[in-house]
């Protein structure tokens, strides 16, 4: 129990800018600290500046493989934060929401987070299931088949959503969680 | 002919942070070479901070006059731009939800550039029309039953979009060219 993901390989998304920062590295310490093996991955691998309150520069941090170099196969599970440019700048990248896609028809557990889920949207991987983002999301999921609900966390079939910055204890808790359950 | 748009109107959208500085500015100056008047409104009046390329600070402008104190038969057309972050935050203020509403019903001229779409999107004013916005957009679009095309500047009865800075030379054009036309 002192290690509930030693046997699981996470992936967490870094976008070429504007991820906001706590989101990207609460997360990712989360699981580091219940055993997981995590990479960083993103639309090209190298340092990269992450953001703070959106806008702010935040501190770098590298991207160690880029997502036309993995697999699905290669992960037990995903980790998607915000940041509304870094977000906006992932569901652009296709080899980012082929594997968005992957994990979301296999019911792979997923976390994303505030902006994060427009990459749920991008992938088509929202309808059907019931899901919160930060509120400025919530015309977009709806309009893509989703149920949008107004709570700090919410688990639908292993993904896993929160609002923004100040749900973040309670989405690392929920993570550790589901990513411990595994495919559902 | 000097000044097509001296009996015109215009309120241009500037958000409380995140507006893509030239997207504001340029629109602006386009309207008001041509002779217009233009108002500057937003959630809150006095000074607020553009950005450049989306997360590198701009110069600051003034909010003349806030969304909750004007209505939509002050004007005879609106400019939005985008600013990732900006549109964003535009999207939530319900007042200026509003008002795009209201002139999108009534096929009043509208300019919007960029990420400005969102706005579109939020007000249900995309149904039916055919418009364009940077392309991280397009799936948000289309899902709010809006034709996405690939163009420099598309004009759908009043309705200008464009998506993004470069695009600028034939967006202030055409809004000019729409805005001298008025109510479709």
């Amino acid at each position: 129990m002192a290690d509930p993901l030693s046997d699981t390989t996470v992936a967490v998304f870094l976008a070429q800018r504007g991820t906001e920062e706590v989101e990207f590295i609460e997360p990712k310490q989360a699981v580091e600290d219940a055993g997981a093996t995590v990479e960083v991955v993103g639309t090209e691998t190298g340092e990269v500046e992450t953001v703070n309150n959106d806008l702010e520069p935040g501190d770098s941090y590298e991207i160690e493989k880029s997502f036309s170099e993995i697999s699905s196969d290669d992960y037990d599970a995903l980790i998607i934060p915000g940041g509304t440019v870094g977000a906006d700048t992932l569901r652009m990248d296709e080899d980012a929401m082929s594997l968005v896609s992957e994990f979301a028809e296999a019911q792979m557990p997923l976390g994303v987070i505030c902006h994060g889920p427009w990459t749920l949207v991008e992938a088509d991987a929202v309808e059907g299931r019931t899901v919160t983002s930060y509120p400025s999301l919530q015309t977009d999921i709806r309009n893509a088949g989703g149920e949008w609900v107004d709570e700090e966390v919410v688990v639908d079939e292993g993904l896993v959503t929160s609002r923004d910055p100040d749900d973040l204890p309670a989405f690392c808790d929920k993570i550790v969680e589901e990513f411990e359950e595994g495919q559902h």
